[in-house]
């Protein structure tokens, strides 16, 4: 089954704009954006829309300061902040998405929401691509408990945090980097999730019949952004996502989602 | 091999002792202690004289606020501050955790500390139960990548801590609790930690012949510290740690050499 990423979002955001009783704010802040940036921001905007949230962007100039940053984020009046990466060099990336307060960080960048959501918490936020895979699995009555997973990549977005889920789902987790990387060893996965960035690195001799395939790696290759899954492994995949229009839409998806339930807590804490 | 785990903790303090420059202050902020907090602290005195520091107790009445633990925390002039766990009920052990400022917390017990452990961050210290095992593997020269591991609980101190670490180093990690728990599938594991605090949990019969078996679980039988290990699993053991005088031991070493490597870090940064 190739799952179709952008049906699920559509489904989801259509959900989460029934669940809201007013229009969501949502601040993207973005320094010196390319056209990449912007290319990204504006289906974020467009999927804003369709969750019944507008999308304000706040774009500050190449020579923008940690301060000037961090001034854009905690201006008031949105209900959720989101920080497009990747920042210039010169800015502290860490210290610019621990300034993201809990209650607006709908992308869970900031250190102490994802601890939060690392150890389990039950009021934690899941990060997007997490969501994303979470929703994934469902929609694909595929149980994590107890399954051998191996997760490709240890970044920030991707990798860590889908290790620490499937820990804390039950599974039976293992991560593969490019420096340890034996590629070998996802022959005996049932599911697999990657987030590598490169392009065709999992080839359909990697995997074996029938495995779960979740494609979260993106690349920029030729001009057209690719996975890390070589095309030919939906064949052998039992359910497999497409770059582009797998995990990437429902993330994004996932994200509103994520709006809305801290639109909701912020409605029942007054 | 039955590991010495005072005999090892004896070592690295001498270690400890031996890399500062001058005596460290250990701040321990105690409420409401018990005879059985009494008795740890004690332990841990002495531990610290051993390492070639002071450790300083500051007991509150169990009528403590949470701002008079904090300002107990807060209050200057020491290297490292550690809470002695557990709380009394009426305060929010999370919020007072996260009090205890990054560049003094030795036990990793604060949500950015740990965050910056789990994320395996290049200047993050392990928390101590985390620094004993990774002790306990290396002096046994076993090596966690592409190992099976078995973490039996998820708890903030033993559980989910060691989960975490061993997934950054390249194993392949099964996390079972009591509530999905199947002990049965401990018998795959080449690795089992466990730090669920179930007297005589884990038996003989769970184990493959060899496995290294860290017990780092304690729990009060009789009046006497048991771990989660029946004792009858050294036998098949290659590597065992006994409770007492296991895992417990080294950890407390480990906590001072973090409290080192804390006076280290603040000297540098003047």
């Amino acid at each position: 089954m190739i799952i179709d990423g952008r049906a699920i979002a559509t489904d989801i955001l259509a959900g989460v704009r029934e669940s809201i009783s007013r229009a969501g704010m949502v601040r993207a802040v973005v320094v010196s954006p390319t056209p990449a940036t912007e290319s990204y921001l504006s289906i974020k905007s467009a999927r804003a829309e369709e969750a019944g949230m507008h999308l304000e962007i706040v774009r500050l100039a190449e020579s923008a300061t940690e301060a000037d940053v961090i001034e854009a984020i905690e201006e008031p009046g949105c209900d959720a902040v989101i920080v497009q990466l990747p920042l210039p060099e010169h800015l502290d990336e860490k210290k610019i998405l621990d300034a993201i307060p809990e209650r607006l960080d709908a992308d869970v960048l900031s250190i102490r929401a994802y601890a939060r959501f690392s150890l389990d918490e039950p009021d934690a936020l899941l990060p997007p691509v997490v969501a994303s895979i979470d929703e994934i699995l469902s929609r694909s009555k595929v149980y994590p408990a107890g399954k051998g997973v191996a997760v490709v990549g240890q970044g920030r977005l991707v990798g860590a945090p889908s290790a620490s889920w499937f820990v804390n789902q039950g599974a039976e987790v293992m991560v593969v980097t490019k420096e340890s990387g034996d590629l070998s060893m996802l022959r005996e996965a049932d599911i697999i999730v990657t987030g590598a960035g490169s392009p065709c690195l999992i080839k359909p001799e990697h995997l074996q019949e029938g495995v779960v395939l979740i494609d979260a790696g993106t690349s920029e290759s030729g001009g057209a952004i690719v996975g890390d899954a070589d095309p030919a492994c939906a064949a052998k995949a039992s359910v497999f996502t497409p770059v582009p229009g797998g995990v990437g839409p429902i993330a994004v998806a996932c994200l509103f989602r994520n709006v809305a339930i801290l639109m909701e807590r912020a409605l029942q804490e007054g």
